[in-house]
């Protein structure tokens, strides 16, 4: 398999909740003792060139730029030791979040697949090689309108990307081409139709998506 | 894509919660407006053959028996009335669940991936033409070590197969290869180390499945 072409040949993304302590304070939540892992369907992946959608029960859709990590190598139960020899490289990602359907979720105790999962709700950035990237201190930053909202290193992880592989492992068999999405520092917020988010990976990566409302 | 292979081609498996009155009675619930919809990875298939594994954390693992559907053609805002031409067949299968860890999850109000995901949490059988079954009125069944669990008609289910491509397709496009879990009847319970699950759909397809400890 071409990891490459994850968006097209991948079959699951594994996000990871609350792993920056600030950004899990602006929502008043803990921070977790162990990773909080939650699954995005692969049909929720968009790339540059296409919009970000807001569906018709979406009232607040949040940005959240994260850091994904391509799996490149099969692994159960990887060791911390070993998990990055199964990361083939990296992408930039948005885990778009229905807040006022996963506020609804969480208060009923309900999934949260759907605020999650809607189509267009993982915008991606090309596949980036595992040599070209230092994981362990880069910087995140997104901009609506070209206002910066987020910016973060990612030195700053609660649970660093072996620990989140070594525990999401003992869970889901990760399988080339899966990617996880390792969490969003502080500064999370709202967009609506006719917006435009800018995101970008250090001096090296930026990506754009206009946000539009429902088709 | 030959969707007969589904289990090691399909991309998402779209699971359907409290979906026959009877079932959400017994666990304490209400019976939802509309769908309750949640993913399952597709890391969790197993097929005949190969066990179900009790994984460390898991306390009570509960089997719970339910129709699946095999998505034949891609769409997404499907019409009810067209909603029959997407399927290509079925399959059955289990919704193995850790209930100790879904009932956490929803007191505190996180995902329920985990609880569901699990390597081996979704056994399936193999595919089943859509010509081969009254997809409106067959009998499910579901015994432990020979001792009948669960039997119950999807003729007894809230919203049928069209109702709920309609819904899951208006948040998720769905493609071909997808598996869509219906919902269990009710007689879900626990299953422990060296028994035996045995599950049917009437009287033409017949799965078993031996259950361990970790490994
Ligand atoms: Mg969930
Ligand atoms: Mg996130
Ligand atoms: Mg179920």
């Amino acid at each position: 398999m071409d990891v490459r072409q994850f968006v097209r040949l991948g079959r699951k993304i594994v996000a990871v909740g609350r792993n920056y302590r600030a950004h899990a304070a602006e929502l008043g939540n803990t921070v977790p003792e162990q990773p909080m892992v939650f699954l995005k369907p692969t049909s929720s992946y968009v790339t540059q060139g296409r919009p970000i959608v807001i569906p018709p029960r979406v009232t607040e859709l949040h940005h959240e730029v994260e850091l994904g990590v391509v799996i490149g190598k099969e692994g159960r139960d990887i060791p911390k030791s070993s998990a990055l020899s199964h990361v083939a490289g990296y992408a930039l990602a948005l885990d778009m979040t229905a807040r006022n359907l996963q506020n609804e979720a969480k208060k009923k105790g309900h999934p949260w697949s759907v605020a999650k999962g809607y189509d267009t709700f993982c915008p991606v950035s090309d596949f980036i090689d595992r040599d070209q990237l230092d994981w362990s201190s880069c910087t995140l930053w997104l901009k609506v309108d070209g206002q910066e909202k987020q910016r973060g290193s990612t030195s700053n992880m609660i649970f660093p990307i072996p620990d989140l592989l070594a525990f999401i492992s003992s869970i889901f068999t990760l399988e080339p081409g899966d990617l996880i999405l390792t969490g969003t520092p502080e500064g999370v917020g709202p967009v609506v139709p006719g917006q435009t988010i800018t995101a970008g990976l250090d001096d090296f990566l930026e990506m754009t998506f206009p946000v539009v409302g429902p088709r």
